[in-house]
């Protein structure tokens, strides 16, 4: 025992029973697992769970993936119409950096989860490690924006390569650490009898990625548009191989495959994506964007006191009424990401698995959720009436659709494979599922509705936009009513034989009711 | 049931057992929670468990109460001489407002928790009451500066007072509400035979903030002094009623009380405080603060093209040079909040009931932490060897050091009732006792020494500083092996007749091991 000094280093409390039974070896760890309960290891014995280093980390995640929002959101309109044309090149390029270290840092996140699904428990060590990595993800941002600024240096693809690289280099040392010690993985891997395989499938698998980069920065000094494309591929890399696969399945059937291999990494559309950890990344950037007006409000609007004395006659209330749209905006703002969270809430709860294909589209939701404060703030910017005013308004209105759609879509997609991905209440023809479409549909329909009124009404664009805004919540209040007076008017039409209404819905209620009620009890 | 019409709205799935059984009364519920297990009722029945909706408000309230640090860190210093006096007294407004935004919004933040101690399960009316209550703690801010910035302006006053009470009333709302749907509540409440008095008491405790605010909105119009000093109250009041309760008892006795009322929002500095929601809490400020430094380098430390090609002559490597300081200053920053939070993970694993005077402390490290990025900006933002260099050094490790002792006194407080507070490991002779000690005392110990020596070598203040960055990561890694070798090296000193001083720990780790290990087989 005095041979592996470092092991004792581990905090992992779960050492000791091995310890005790003689053996280190995997074959025991078996045997292990079966004699002591989950709880007995997770419990108060003071196992390190990865539970609380996954959430620190899809908050840093989170933020970082919102993060350069904020440039877009700084960008000064000018009503010159000179300077608009270059003030949108400006703005596009800031959208399309925005939406690029959204998709990369998102799958950066995605090979996070992989990995720490594979490692289930943690030690000091690793928990520095992943706070190294942490960091370099963070950093990823501010390499995207050199990129888009200066698209022919090759400085900022070095940068990029160089993160990606070194962060491949700690993710494989945590694979090479985790593996040397069993106990802190999965326990699907740690019963398992080739552990040596899944060793190397998931190292490979891993430094695909940063191989690929390597590559990139050898060409960026030779060719650099070939590096961008490199960089392309390693972004849809997952979708390239899966579809490669397809064909190759195709054209000469079926590979076999071990079955093992298929639990872990194997980029399918349905392959499991921790749920936990989709909703912690998505309660992160809902919080980080519902909050980003407020942010700027308390930096910016609190006004200087001798201008409030000079140009105000010291009125505070008169040099705050200058910022009411600000405010306006921030509360607009909130009150649509937060029912939006509502929307995403009431969906996830009655998820049971999600899959990389809804956490794909969680994600293009999410992205159109980053661009929501700053569609308001610009609505409250223009004059009244102005051409400029109706576009912001509409531009809003396209936003929260695109971000309602993709709500809506996870759940058609959850739909397809109902059996494994949803709970009985809201699969079709469950009690609830009604009452699930008409939440996910009311922010996609209201936002459509707004949208067309705004074309023909033009003169009273912002005030239908307040409307739309003031009632949407007070909707959400009453939406069970107003699905169970619909669905009762629907009745009424189709059914008019049927006298009363109420009492057939309680009826078909209780029906439904039947199989769930024998299920619990 | 025709009549409890909008008790349909509510999505609670338990409901059905409860109809099924044919009743809605309390007396019943107790059987009803007998006969289903939590498993049962939480999991994939779709039970709206507060989790999520608790996590969200946790992100929400961490960004809302780091925030005002960014006016702090935006306040550019001048090395004018002539401005320094009223830069400093900006600054220090300025820290002022971040430290009563902090405490005020952590005061609220302690009033969720102990509402949501109270109604664990949650329906969507309650989750958008929420919301609307996290938007207004999210506009707390700005009344804060607002009256920083004008404080005798009975505005600021206003619009705080204004906000506090419509969260009493949104407050007040929620728990009639979930009064009137016990299985909403608390088990403990829910089988308990004086609901109503819950209620009452409950009730009470929320309504008097609001209350004195609304005496502090009047009193503002007469004598707007006597506002501040109620508002003062408000955030005291818990002490200053349990020191008068105290005094009481003191003077005439122990005043009986009814041992139910006890359990909930009795203020005693040992009432329990959900851990989970400490630790999203303080994961969340972490996250905020660690990235709070990439956030303004990727919007301002991009340079303009045009300024690369004319003033560094097309060298973006030079251009960025400029900058470098940031980047030292950020990546510095990153490791030291992410180790302290390293620290206060390692730390919470270890504690098993967070009570309400460890939160306190908590939050008077998370205070310091929020400062962190600025003091570390500061730091690199000076020429070498200034004397605002060596200041900003040494407010840097004043800080680490506060942040640092902050925590380590929540494990001694934590100590002092280790029997209930803490895992047998980290207990007084425990096994991990030493190694816990070390941990939370490095960065205290090292802030202090670099302290003490920069005032010694002031010339080398810079270098020492970079010295200790780079040195802790690598002290944090090897920790466990130094504490056993100095553990060993004390023994080899004090007890020579015992020559091999590693079996010697070997053998005490043996027999602390023995009754842990009996305690899980």
């Amino acid at each position: 025992m005095g041979d592996n000094d470092d092991s004792e280093i581990i905090e992992h409390h779960v050492d000791e029973e091995m310890e005790k039974k003689g053996t280190r070896s995997h074959a025991a760890s078996s045997s292990f697992l079966e004699s002591v309960t989950p709880s007995d290891r997770e419990g108060n014995s003071g196992t390190q769970s990865s539970h609380r280093l996954l959430a620190y980390s899809d908050a840093l995640v989170s933020i970082i993936a919102t993060v350069m929002i904020l440039p877009v959101a700084h960008t000064k309109v000018e009503d010159n119409e000179e300077l608009r044309e270059s003030f949108q090149l400006l703005l596009t390029t800031k959208i399309a950096v925005y939406l690029m270290t959204f998709l990369i840092v998102t799958v950066a996140w995605a090979a996070h989860i992989r990995l720490f699904q594979v490692i289930v428990r943690i030690d000091d060590c690793l928990a520095l490690l992943n706070l190294a990595c942490m960091m370099l993800i963070t950093f990823l941002p501010y390499t995207f924006s050199l990129m888009a600024t200066f698209p022919k240096n090759v400085l900022g693809i070095l940068l990029f390569c160089g993160c990606v690289m070194v962060m491949g280099v700690i993710q494989s040392v945590i694979v090479l650490y985790a593996f040397s010690r069993p106990f802190l993985l999965n326990e699907q891997i740690q019963i398992s009898e080739n552990q040596t395989f899944y060793k190397h499938h998931i190292l490979k698998v891993i430094m695909r990625v940063p191989l690929m980069c390597f590559f990139a920065s050898i060409f960026s000094f030779i060719f650099f548009p070939l590096s961008y494309m490199l960089l392309a591929i390693v972004i849809f890399l997952p979708y390239i191989s899966q579809s490669l696969k397809w064909c190759r399945s195709k054209a000469i059937g079926q590979v076999e495959e071990t079955p093992d291999s298929m639990l872990f990494y194997t980029y399918l559309p349905n392959e499991p994506l921790s749920k936990d950890r989709v909703e912690a990344f998505s309660d992160g950037v809902y919080a980080i964007v519902a909050t980003l007006l407020i942010l700027d409000i308390c930096e910016d609007n609190v006004p200087d006191p001798t201008v409030v004395q000079n140009q105000f006659g010291g009125s505070l209330i008169a040099a705050l009424q200058v910022y009411g749209p600000e405010f306006l905006a921030y509360f607009g703002s909130f009150a649509t990401v937060g029912l939006l969270w509502f929307v995403h809430h009431s969906l996830f709860l009655h998820v049971t698995k999600t899959t990389r294909f809804m956490g794909l589209l969680n994600t293009f939701s999410l992205a159109f959720v980053g661009g929501l404060p700053l569609a308001y703030q610009l609505t409250h910017e223009f004059p009244h009436n102005s051409r400029n005013e109706l576009e912001a308004i509409q531009i809003s209105c396209v936003i929260i659709f695109f971000a309602g759609i993709f709500q809506l879509t996870i759940w058609v997609v959850a739909l397809y494979s109902e059996q494994e991905t949803l709970h009985p209440y809201v699969r079709y023809g469950g009690r609830e599922h009604v009452f699930m479409l008409a939440k996910l549909a009311l922010y996609p329909c209201v936002a459509l509705g707004t949208f067309f009124l705004t074309c023909i009404l033009s003169k009273f664009s912002a005030q239908i936009f307040h409307l739309m805004e003031i009632t949407v919540p007070f909707a959400f209040l009453v939406l069970r009513l107003l699905v169970r007076a619909g669905l009762a008017l629907l009745r009424l039409i189709f059914c008019p034989d049927r006298p009363d209404p109420r009492s057939v819905v309680e009826e078909e209620d209780d029906e439904t009711r039947v199989p769930f009620n024998a299920l619990v009890t």
